[in-house]
């Protein structure tokens, strides 16, 4: 091994790389710094022929993932093992040529996992940094296991709620938001709702932790890193905030109720004996759209706001439309609207009867397609 | 990290897993396994919730890369650092369900850097191994860079000759190999012919190497792992041999001449003035042709031996048909055919330009198609 | 021309085939048969080696299209003449055999030409009929230009608004019901809308003529052959009704204003400065909407009612969802939907910057996801 | 019909349109004029808005069909009756703007129907002509039933042989030339080779009548219309004769042998017991190649001579190569080459058990690419 020495390989802390570009939402800290969403990343341009990354990661549960691109293709894509340990990105390449360089968190932030974090610490590397150039646009995109990219990698008949079947590379909002040369930004959770977890769990909603850097996590680590800080909407405001939110809860309506153990109160929203949605509980559902669309406004005030549905199924549509338009006509927001996405198919299905890449890939083009119209004001 | 201990997890030598398939030629060792070739791989069926699997590796100049499949469908890649480690392939499964686990090796053998080596230690898991059903079919591959699979991964614009846009994965061969049922082989180098290599250098070839489990590594080190063995025919005969050999050997009558510094000797593969072959070596060609058939033919006696052509180019295809030709004349052998494969476009094109994923599924398409027609007999 | 008499072949007059197949809405007579609508064909099972069929057609401005289809597929398509004339629909087949046929009208029920009809009148063969069994769904469609196939043949540079570009088989509405095995009928005129036409002309609207055979046309010799008759709602019930307007009520609010020669009333769909729809007149397009669907409901009491839109453009898509939505409330139906088309794209685009085949076979290609949905009762 | 006279139209005999061009060899004779093979045309620029053309046509068994393309873009497809009869063209068009028009021939010449003919007299338009832009290439295809396009239209349970099958428009020739932009021409029969048809009747073999306008039809009449003059190769020499034989020839092989009943002698091309093609019979078949060749070149002194196969099969593939080598070798000629087609599968399969449209288009894809390369001199 002697004959591979890192001699010429400059180890430097993230805080003195010049131009270090970071996606996703963080508390701001480098030393080291935390990725707490899925397709939050590292990027740079690097005039270098080797680096190395000094990444840090542990769980209780579910283990963390990342992707490498380079030059905007994906290179490799590994588990990140507990502990502390210098990962090799690239080696042997060109030192006078630039690549642009991804490193991105595959997996989502783990509401259900208090000890799961993945930090990284320095780079070494025998080159030198150059600016990023910014994209055009930006876009957030706010889900569920959809937009967490559940189901993306893996056969058919997996059925193991594992991190390996996630991406955040795969999956629709990074494809979008390279078909319409935009930055973005992914707040997303596997079960969640808009008013609750497909479970019925009251707390398995997005609006509630919205405002926070990453306000799901839980455990005295995740806080002690900074994930219930509030994040500085200033340092990042979205052309489009995209919210694909509903499937969970159209599945709250099918599953049992749930018990609030601390306070013994009973949570379901109920279902007609005629299979329709109980009128009261369906409102609930509206003015929990209601109000986080005012919730995201008051954050992205410039934004247009893009209530997205439909991959898994329809059937709260009509719920959001009627809420989208409560909104606006109490409002007089008129940026604001809806966009129905492509249902999966058995050909375009992937692992956990979750949508596959096909399925995703066809969502980014008629996303992208109707986000394209919007951004150049069409 | 002490929260996943691995108290349960039971260390096994390879040498102890009972139903521990091996693919591409090996030495028979398993005290370390060596892989040699790209496409080479262990495949276990697992009834686990975890599995590790500890690698060991080095090189002087071209680090190895590995990828895992599970139920075929590939999970993860990742570079192999020099040293001995453990390397988790998949954990948090459900232990009862049975799995097909492949890692396999994405990298070919390097024979310009005696210090590379991959070798597969030993297991960690909770879990028992159970039999591996034998495919009905066996295809060996005999190739060059194409074979290799380089550029398959990577921007179309990259121009470093790096191990990381190889892939044995994403190639002809194991797509090929999958739409017939077949386990595969693969023996190829980067560069290399027939004849020679593309710089008419005549150790550059195949055939002189063929006879050995990888014949074309270098170092004391690779000797003494086996490489330069004589490889056991009667283990694995195959159905079909497909050779995809010549881009090289049209490079050669391109290129500039070779110098033997051992001997003074010069080496050159003419072009006439008028740019067409230059007889005497288009013949030296077509010899090489014919008896790389005949040795094959000496190695897997019921093979039907294939030679495809194409992807690069088409220019030696009338010699190629020609010495095929002259080979089944003299030998009375019928069991011989050539087939064009589908030449690379600016849509199909990789990195390096060469063929790109795409370019490899069109391949496997056209030569799948073929190959079922020799395998029913048709 | 003496060398292929006639002998063997039989003028039939279509009353007296045993085993007709009318689609698409008629006045029930046979003698001649005459075709409004898209779409609208005869089909027969026929055990013959040669078929004819006598035609009859007259326009003052666009004349008839029919297409023909052997076992499902195109075989040939045609301008009608005008006049009454013998065209032969196959011939020189195994006369034991038995081909399904369908002879399909290609060019929408002309509004605008008070001398346009086709009819068919007798067929002539040397074969009988066998029964045409039928297909255990039937889909309405309901629409505009797009329904009509405006634009699904021809160069995207055409512009001329003639026939030839149209197409009932080559369209959203066969394919659909092709994919869910439905027969269909299709009520459709080019430029029209719920509430008015493009160019906001009131008259220019579908429900006011939806319970005539084919009540848009004009001029006294369509009324003589029945178009303006009631249709038999009790011969032919669907099981869903799509409605594909709204495109051209969006036209209205962008064009300018109809004046109503005979009254002198001026007609137009306002916008605001500020480019969004005037409430008012927003309002008066979703009560087209509700009252479009009351009426639909009392001809069709058991039919689903799916409002779908977006080919070219989701403006209107909230006011539709409202509308659809107070339709419920206020009827308490809960058979009723709305689905959204994707959008068509440069790649997708046909003639007349309508939406061309790829765009037809997109848009099919999901909405037989969404009503197989419907029809298996999920 | 009153109602739509044709006042302002003037009827032209062909011989007066000032910029007509035809496609396919002719007589060269315009009153009327002729097509004999599958892929002639007629084209023009047209400033017009309505256009007529007057066809005449007969046959014994195998009526003739036409299709219209309106700026390259097929819009009309139909039989063709016995008889003389004017084919309205298009109507209703802008008369200022020009419009692209061809009529084309969709039927291969019938060498078994002494009584089939096509000829167009006049035309009849309120236009003028323009010029046609000549196109920078010429491609001359030979071929069977393949070239022919038979089965490209119809279902796949079709076993008729009748014209409603064929087509020139849908053809990987007509797509190959408009991919490379080549004006292209047709020689083609189905069941014929290069040295007898598939039944073993040497009389089947195309370069027999190359050398004539159309020397494989038969009877008075077509003699009298010149289908036996010799063709006038100066007047069109093209830039790569593509040869598609073989497939009928591997046909005799495998089919009865065929009497002669003028002279009593039987020919049959025979296989080895084994299966393998018999050692004279296929050196017959490789002297029909290479004497083709040699004719081939004697007409065509500038064209690059391409033989392709393997639509539908590969095994005579090895002869033709040794045939086109032989002919090289010989004559010094080097401007000829071979190039495999690939096969037809289930999925690209048409009526008839002939390659259906997508097996055309794929083949015009992987042809149009090395054709390319030849006109580019690469």
């Amino acid at each position: 091994m002697s004959s591979h020495s890192h001699l010429q390989l400059q180890v430097q802390p993230l805080t003195e790389i010049k131009h270090l570009k970071i996606h996703g939402r963080t508390t701001g800290a480098l030393n080291p710094l935390t990725l707490f969403w899925t397709g939050s990343a590292i990027e740079v341009n690097l005039q270098a022929s080797e680096l190395w990354l000094e990444v840090e990661s542990d769980y209780d549960h579910h283990e963390s993932w990342i992707s490498v691109l380079i030059n905007s293709v994906p290179v490799s894509r590994q588990m990140v093992n507990a502990g502390r340990h210098w990962i090799c990105v690239f080696r042997g390449m060109n030192p006078e040529q630039v690549k642009n360089i991804r490193i991105v968190k595959e997996v989502q932030a783990m509401s259900g996992d208090p000890g799961s974090y993945l930090q990284f610490h320095a780079v070494r590397t025998d080159g030198s940094f150059l600016p990023v150039e910014a994209k055009p646009y930006r876009l957030e995109f706010i889900g569920d296991s959809i937009t967490s990219g559940e189901g993306v990698i893996g056969a058919k008949m997996e059925e193991d709620w594992i991190p390996a079947w996630f991406s955040g590379v795969h999956n629709y909002t990074a494809i979008t938001a390279e078909a319409v040369q935009a930055e973005f930004r992914v707040i997303s959770q596997s079960g969640w709702g808009v008013l609750s977890s497909w479970d019925n769990n009251p707390k398995g909603n997005i609006p509630d932790i919205y405002e926070k850097v990453c306000g799901l996590l839980t455990g005295p680590r995740n806080e002690a890193l900074g994930a219930h800080a509030m994040n500085d909407f200033t340092a990042w405001q979205p052309d489009v905030v995209v919210v694909n939110l509903g499937t969970n809860d159209d599945g709250a309506f099918n599953s049992p109720e749930w018990l609030d153990e601390d306070t013994g109160r009973i949570y379901k929203q109920r279902l007609n004996e005629d299979g329709s949605y109980h009128e009261e509980d369906l409102a609930a559902f509206e003015t929990a759209v209601t109000r986080f669309l005012a919730k995201l406004r008051s954050y992205n005030p410039g934004a247009h706001l893009l209530w997205v549905y439909g991959m898994l199924g329809l059937s709260l549509m009509p719920a959001i439309y009627r809420a989208v338009d409560e909104y606006m006509k109490s409002t007089g927001d008129k940026n604001v609207s809806v966009f129905q996405l492509p249902n999966v198919t058995n050909e375009t299905m992937g692992a956990r009867t979750h949508p596959g890449l096909p399925a995703h890939e066809q969502t980014a083009r008629e996303l992208s397609g109707y986000i394209r119209g919007l951004l150049s004001g069409s």
